[in-house]
């Protein structure tokens, strides 16, 4: 199938079809968007009888569930595939740079995992030296804690350098973050809800799935590394989490999913995904800081997969609400080259990277911008684009 | 300032006018209620000037700020005591047996802390006997982390027993809890809310906090231990966490306050309250287990107060909302007959102990049902109450 518009090559065809919430100067209102080429398609416009699903942005869509998620993509498809719709819909296609990219959806509760192996070993071996790197538990669940919903951000949000205390040799200091850092991350979006008690089996994680959506955890690491330990990351992550403010649906996809990695310890019946069709992600992204490529993190070698993630988050009888976001946690591949994060890339700091401006970086500097995006195999070969997560470091600000 | 009102001696007077979002049978529309003795004044109704503030329940009022929390507040007290006012009043008063209490709020993020350095004590010394009870950072700073604010659940509210993964001797284990515990706290209810890289200072407390209300805590020990390394607890707090329908507003804690326990750790500025109001609170809690009195946690004991918590949970620039709710953690006593956690009543189950109907408990069993009470000082002398949190464990469910 090709589309009508002329849009090259570009990675944001027919294939993808992101959604964002969007709005622009000459039409304030909020509403759903699909991203075709440079453009956005504003969806209610074009299809009057969508309406009612886009009204806001994308949580209504989020809500209707699949069948409705089905229909919008098929309906979307059409409008921009027959050539008889061209007339129609062309009016209703707002150049990128004229519309303002909200957060896509409002974000219930933020869960974020730690289902890279790789991520975790190394995150183990630096802090843990003369212990095994991973924790006795980490293959046998996918470990995860809840984050604050209210500090996610969508991409081209500032981030100002957070201020707390910190753990140094003269004793313990109130200062802005000195290690600053990233994690390059997958989010997943939730549409349907579900409810308290009744846990979701692996096999119906796609009917409460929505899409996937890049995310940048902010990370400081030395005010989470003197908080942490009883109960885990607070404020060395509560400060804010950006992700793209484009959710690209399950459905776009197919052609992404590989299996796993074997599991080398056995799993709980809920968490047992051997049978199940695959559901490992042939993500490639990128890490670019200040333009500068610094990582390559590779998506299909995290350990626990979506449907695992969302089996354990409701395993214990918690409820789902629309807008339920969980994170992968830090994407890490077992090459240096692949490390989605700087505590990683600059192994605690002793080892320091070089950007292309031959400036040397160990974790972020102020005014440093850090740019996330991705791509999937597209079905019929080459590869779609799944947006951008990006934000730039503000100085602190003095505690007033 | 008396009512005209025939309450007696009831704790829930003038002094005390908690609220809480309610319907009835005969009116199923969410909205604002105050109890009065054991009856709720639909305030809308009784003051239709007020109405804006009252629409779908409590939300509204928190939103509004405490110029409008002042105004409300004094509007009801007139409308209760003063004599010219019963007839208009009267019908507006519906009894407590036919209001349904509902959340009363809608929660954006729930943030737990671990305040209490009793509890954090008898944690320590139970699970680490070899080190010290208190990790090194306990006095620096309140260590707390993010919970599931979707499954906030209202008193009343059946807890389905959770299950999960736990470490046996025999290897893990996929199964219902055995080690359900309660964990009683105080939560504090954000109305007014902040902006991103702007933390609020001790001295701003109040024109965020609107007010307190009750909270357990279920936890589900053994989960807990198998999961919370290195990120925290997750699975085993989730699956619920119930609050009192009522909302003390903090204009009724005036006669509470009290100095914090002396702090012996220098504490970094933005934490430092040694010239701040005093804002301990002389609470007096109790748990009851099947109608038994197991424990009077106090909760003047608290070693970190509601203002210290705000201004470190937003320290690193985090915003705030309306609607966040945070809550102290587990409140302990020095004594053992003030703990407030199974965990530590039955010092980790090494200690059962016994109920008024001769049965012996370490944690919860099917059936069981916790209700935890408070009361606080009246300004004129005698008590007032908060009101209760109560719930009832169910058997688990069978994984589908």
């Amino acid at each position: 199938m090709t589309t009508w518009l002329d849009i090259n090559d570009s990675q944001f065809g027919l294939e993808a079809l992101p959604y964002a919430t969007f709005r622009t100067t000459t039409d304030a209102t909020p509403r759903l968007g699909v991203r075709i080429g440079d453009l956005v398609l504003d969806v209610a416009a074009a299809a009057p009888g969508l309406a009612e699903h886009c009204e806001g942005g994308l949580d209504g869509l989020l809500a209707a569930g699949p069948q409705v998620w089905r229909n919008v993509r098929a309906e979307v498809t059409r409008l921009l595939s027959d050539p008889a719709c061209e007339t129609d819909v062309r009016p209703h296609l707002v150049p990128l740079a004229d519309a303002e990219l909200l957060l896509p959806f409002t974000v219930a509760d933020y869960v974020d995992f730690y289902a890279s192996e790789h991520h975790a070993s190394n995150v183990g071996k630096m802090f843990r030296p003369d212990s095994e790197p991973l924790t006795p538990n980490w293959k046998h669940l996918p470990i995860g804690y809840h984050g604050r919903s209210g500090t996610v951000v969508v991409s081209g949000t500032d981030v100002v350098r957070p201020t707390g205390l910190r753990k140094t040799p003269d004793g313990i200091v109130d200062g802005p973050s000195i290690r600053l850092d990233i994690e390059a991350e997958l989010g997943f979006v939730v549409g349907v809800g579900s409810e308290m008690s009744q846990p979701v089996r692996l096999a119906e994680a796609a009917d409460h799935i929505f899409g996937i959506t890049l995310l940048n955890d902010w990370s400081a690491r030395d005010i989470q590394a003197w908080e942490y330990v009883p109960l885990g990351p607070f404020l060395g992550k509560s400060f804010a989490t950006s992700i793209s403010p484009w959710v690209l649906p399950l459905a776009a996809l197919e052609a992404a999913r590989v299996r796993p990695p074997e599991r080398d310890v056995p799993l709980a019946g809920y968490l047992d995904d051997s049978a199940l069709e695959p559901w490992a992600l042939d993500l490639a992204l990128e890490v670019r800081l200040n333009g500068s490529l610094v990582s390559e993190p590779p998506y299909a070698t995290m350990y626990w997969t979506a449907p695992q993630m969302l089996a354990h988050m409701t395993a214990n009888g918690a409820s789902l609400r629309v807008g339920d976001l969980f994170a992968s946690g830090t994407i890490s591949g077992p090459e240096p080259g692949q490390r989605g994060s700087l505590l990683e890339l600059s192994w605690s700091g002793a080892e320091p990277f070089k950007l292309e401006d031959g400036s040397v970086r160990t974790f972020l500097e102020d005014g440093d911008e850090v740019t996330i995006t991705a791509t999937a195999p597209a079905p019929g070969g080459g590869r779609i684009a799944l947006g951008e997560v990006s934000g730039r470091i503000l100085p602190a600000k003095e505690r007033s």
